[in-house]
């Protein structure tokens, strides 16, 4: 569209540029909005940006740097900068010593900057070459990408523009549980993004956007294809377009994984076994790695689920998982590939089951700390079941001392309320990583090679399904950069950049009760695992008749006329031993047990006296009672903030909050229901009774529920 | 999001607001862009829309005008109108004869006002109560606003702002063949825009979006679940679900419709049968019927495939389709329902099959005609076969003067290369709707109550997948307004919407190009359903060994050493006896059927003389060159237009015309090889041989093709 300029059309088009910013957004530019300053923090932006000098060649990243920048100072004040050559009073200076020989040796900044390593940066305002300038400088080029996403994120907030950062976990991956038929497991925001189909011809803008996004958090990997994965993946066809998506990454500095399916040779019929131990199968994948990088020279590697949920591992052939692994790892090795070897495994159907699901994973892995070759590292989930709103850390934590772990969180909320409820993962992330681990390895950030989390992106035009959910992503990102970020601080963070400063203190309270809220109204005091079978949905603790003992929600709850809880002490699973002595001592005791934890431990009489002073059925009661009443306050409280947020993120957040009060009360009423069959006790004067007999919560269905992928 | 307004602010949101109204749009405005018009086009438009006046009480139709009318005013002009409640120069005027007692007996535009019925408009320059007005009359709401988008359209395109116009059709619908999971069949746009898990709490923009475009074209009625349908979307939360839809589509003369599945009550278990004449079944129905009434009071009825591709019907009992269209025509009647009865059968696995499946659907409904009650109406595909790049029209228009009938045409490109290939159908519904059937009701729209279009919206930002589709999306529903309107015509009004006036012409010759284009490098001379199997992307007229012999290409081309073609005259299976005589008479002689159905109804030698002089095999060859040749013509065309598209628009569409020409000359290569293979006959000088051998196409595969449902 051209069109003439003129006065007229300026005031008309002004109008509803500023009509449309006020009114209407949509989310899809999410923490990367470069709206426009009020005039005091323009001046001050302006003053460090008057041209942008990056010396020495262009690069991918550095365009890549130069257009974010341009992009967020046109949208913070209107005009771009002038890319110029030579340095100036006021230049922006984003700079490597390879491009600028003054930060060399014999810089004042040299020892800062070689701690910072490859990935970090530092944003220093000082002199150079006789001139004032605002400096990013970092050792490289993906550097000092990062360093322009941490200045415009200063800028936009008001931080200080003064500090340096390094990454202290190498590998910062997302995990896309996303079909090569667009469909995505435990997926809420829509299809998958990867238009596998259309690809490797047709390139969706939302790939790189996905990568400025995923770029501006840190993130330096992404694994494309569920872990349930499928021969085809690893096909000509399906690698090439694996390929046109690593070429849009890469400037962003985020390799391409994929998730391999153990058997591929052999469902391709291209092998007659997939023995790790077979020369024809190591063969083939050495084959398929050299495939591979051929047309993805910089490819990451394999990410592995085997001999879990039906899907196929070296276990079919009496073979252990490292030597699984290794055999992987050794066709990406001389690539300087890696592989990630999933820690979640389950016993096969028919296998002798451990008596605490709970304690598998570190039953088969344990043994096996030492055996994996050097560029395998175990994947292993935050807790020991599957992201319940609230788990223990995993025992493997800590326990695996001569292998490099990653830990999977789930960003996508399974288990959580889907993109409806509001739930910020934050508090949830640091709670696990902040746990001291009780062994040498001290808290369990200390034990990590790396953080994966299971995306919740999808092709919802706000990425995510909601917008709060957003803030799981950029939080999920900025611990995994810096997993000693306080939740805190991250929801400060995102919610001024999301939402503006003014709106900032309320909506991370908001944020910060959200997650407890959930617990609270689902699973309080360390129940677990009482949702509903297949797509995890709604209350279900009643269901007993399923196939594995361990898929039943009454596995885990235990209740009875007696009690409830799971006792893991060494009266019952004695899941306890796997973690340090010192943890295993304090939590055999319910008294010493933290109360989030209590059921996950124990299994307790229902008057069990509880630190408030009530018995456990009352307090269990007031704690649904409080998941409630704080889904009302968010509700409330977002009211509250109409008028600090334009109309359609306000209304789309409306819509869900109301719906979560809905979800809260089902919880409640039908968790309450059940649990009073069970023990038989009557509900405390003051407490609501449910709103229908037990038998109406047990006839719900939700047929073609999302994301069963 | 506020912010102080300031010059400096100012000038610089105009920038960031040219630059990205110029620079990039997404498609996601549709035709209703509004974009800013040149100085002049303003003045007039202006001078028309000093004020906007509707009379009376605001209704939620009018509203809909009022606000759309002000976003087109702001988009076009840069800034709305007031809306004044007194007639004054300038104004633009809405209203009714009830709105407006002018407008009554008295007034000179009476009778070409009750001319117009419910839902047409007028537009004129006119006096009223002493002020020159531009007056949009008719004589209800909704004219109202078909009148708003057409003065809209008028004032964008820069045509003469005085028209009147009444749709020639009662029933305008899209049918989306969308699965209560969101998966789309035979969709390539992204998931379906109907979130059912989302609703009814969670109403998305789109909803309100996608009524706006549809009432813009006077679309009236969209059925939103697949033919193929499922038991629960009759149960109470997804009655409630699309109540939801209902409520926001309902200002925009949109009804909302469901297809039911002919066996619900029974699946539901809730009958002991699904046999029409069952007083239980027909019970059942019609206490559905009020419950869906009760909540949808405009619900439109019922839309069914029964007994076809393994759906459940009235032939499992022993009945008639009249049978099974009545029992649930009975259920609708009370509320003013319909029942729209589909006529694509085919005979049950097992079954005797027919000689020719062109002949199953006239076969099975003919010799009903006169039997189905007065609320039913029996909706036909375009052809008798399936949605084929080309098909002759069905011989049921015209031979069941006693039933009303419904012409089904996809939109969604199936057969026609998803929404990669360009392929402007305005052209396809052109031609199958002025073909003169020969009978005592003329021309194929002459037989037609109402039209129906498979609808090819998705998620996609752009609605439809590519730009392009969209025009498919528009042509469907100006054509279901005004079955004699040109496809050229409706061409130029879509490119001068959505690519702007000086686009215009270069686009459109590329849109009336595209069709012919993808069936001559697909289904040149007749040719029809030689794709791929399931999925139906690619060539594959090898395919010889499904299960039902009508599955098979080779049943439809029959190419054989001797010839190819398929004999539908009295030596063969006599389709032709179908159509009205003179017509079977033209088409039972090769030299007097139109070429483009040459091989649909004969089987020819090879060496068969071709108006063109060329033997048959020679002129196969040539169509499928020119296939080839058109589909670069059309790549080039759109690189000579990049200086007038934006560049986002511009990049989508061209990877998908380059895809596009690999598409053909795969397509060209694989059935030239084919065809030789069984022809054994050389290629004559000139012509390029396949790049590849036989084998190499039979080896491709597509797993993961989307639309499969």
């Amino acid at each position: 569209m051209r069109f003439t300029f003129s006065a007229a059309l300026a005031a008309l088009l002004l109008s509803l540029v500023a009509t449309a910013s006020a009114a209407d957004e949509d989310g899809y530019d999410l923490w990367l909005r470069h709206r426009p300053l009020d005039r005091a923090a323009q001046a001050g932006v302006q003053a460090q940006a008057r041209s942008i000098v990056i010396p020495g060649a262009p690069s991918p990243t550095t365009q890549a740097a130069l257009t974010e920048l341009n992009r967020g100072l046109a949208g913070m004040l209107g005009h771009a900068s002038a890319p110029a050559s030579r340095i100036a009073d006021g230049a922006l200076l984003l700079a490597t010593p390879a491009r600028l020989p003054e930060l060399g040796a014999a810089s004042p900044l040299h020892a800062e900057l070689a701690a910072l390593g490859n990935e970090g940066y530092l944003l220093r305002q000082t002199r150079v070459q006789g001139h004032n300038v605002t400096l990013i400088a970092a050792n490289s080029d993906i550097g000092l990408l990062y360093g322009a996403y941490a200045w415009l994120r200063d800028a936009a907030t008001g931080a200080r523009l003064e500090a340096s950062s390094a990454p202290k976990l190498q590998l910062r991956m997302l995990n896309h549980w996303d079909n090569l038929d667009r469909t995505v497991e435990r997926g809420y925001s829509g299809q998958s993004i990867w238009d596998w189909w259309a690809l490797p011809d047709i390139k969706d803008q939302r790939y790189t956007d996905y990568a400025r996004a995923n770029a501006s958090l840190g993130i330096n990997g992404t694994v494309l294809n569920n872990v349930n994965s499928k021969p085809e993946v690893l096909t000509a066809p399906f690698i090439a377009k694996a390929a046109a998506v690593a070429d849009i990454l890469r400037p962003y500095g985020i390799k391409v994984y994929l998730s391999a399916r153990f058997s591929t040779p052999l469902e391709l019929k291209e092998t007659s076994t997939a023995d790790p131990l077979s020369p024809e199968v190591r063969a083939w994948w050495a084959r398929k790695a050299d495939e591979i990088y051929k047309v993805i020279p910089d490819f990451g590697g394999f990410l592995v689920k085997a001999n879990s949920e039906g899907q196929p591992g070296p276990q079919d052939y009496h073979r252990t998982h490292a030597d699984g692994a290794n055999m992987l790892a050794a066709a990406v090795a001389p690539h300087k590939g890696i592989v990630m070897w999933r820690a979640f495994v389950y016993a096969p159907k028919g296998a002798h089951l451990a008596d605490d699901r709970a304690k598998q994973a570190y039953d088969e892995f344990k043994p096996l700390d030492g055996s994996f070759a050097a560029n395998v590292l175990v994947q292993v989930k935050n807790g020991a079941i599957d992201f319940q709103p609230r788990e223990p850390f995993h025992p493997l934590f800590g326990a695996m001392p001569k292998t490099p772990l990653v830990m999977e969180f789930q960003i996508t909320k399974e288990y959580l309320g889907y993109s409806t409820d509001m739930a910020y993962l934050g508090t949830l992330f640091e709670e696990t990583l902040e746990t001291d681990t009780k062994t040498s390895t001290g808290a369990v950030a200390q034990t990590l090679s790396g953080m994966a989390g299971v995306a919740n992106i999808g092709s919802d035009r706000n990425w995510t399904g909601s917008h709060f959910d957003q803030a799981n992503w950029y939080a999920f990102g900025r611990m995994a950069w810096n997993p000693q970020a306080r939740a805190r601080d991250v929801a400060a963070e995102w919610a001024a950049l999301t939402f503006g400063k003014r709106a900032e203190a309320p909506v991370v309270d908001m944020m910060m009760m959200s997650r407890e809220t959930v617990v609270n109204y689902m699973t309080p005091l360390g129940l677990h695992h009482i949702m509903g079978t297949g797509h995890h949905f709604g209350p279900a603790p009643w269901v007993d008749n399923l196939e594995r003992p361990d898929w039943n929600p009454v596995y885990y709850h235990r209740a009875s006329r007696d009690g409830i809880g799971f006792d893991r002490t060494a009266k019952g699973s004695n899941a306890l031993e796997q973690y340090a002595p010192e943890i295993a001592r304090q939590y055999a005791d319910p008294k010493t047990t933290p109360e989030q934890f209590l059921l996950w431990f124990h299994h307790l009489p229902w008057d069990y006296t509880m630190p408030s002073a009530r018995t456990l059925w009352a307090e269990l009661l007031v704690r649904y009672d409080k998941g409630v009443a704080d889904a009302r306050s968010l509700q409330a409280r977002w009211v509250a903030l109409k008028p600090l947020i334009d109309a359609r993120r306000y209304a789309e957040e409306e819509q869900r909050l109301n719906r979560q009060v809905n979800n809260a009360v089902l919880w409640r009423d039908a968790c309450i229901a059940y649990f009073q069959s069970v023990s038989g006790l009557a509900l405390p004067p003051g407490v609501k009774a449910p709103a229908h007999p037990l038998d109406y919560y047990k006839s719900l269905s939700y047929p073609y529920a999302p994301g069963r992928g």
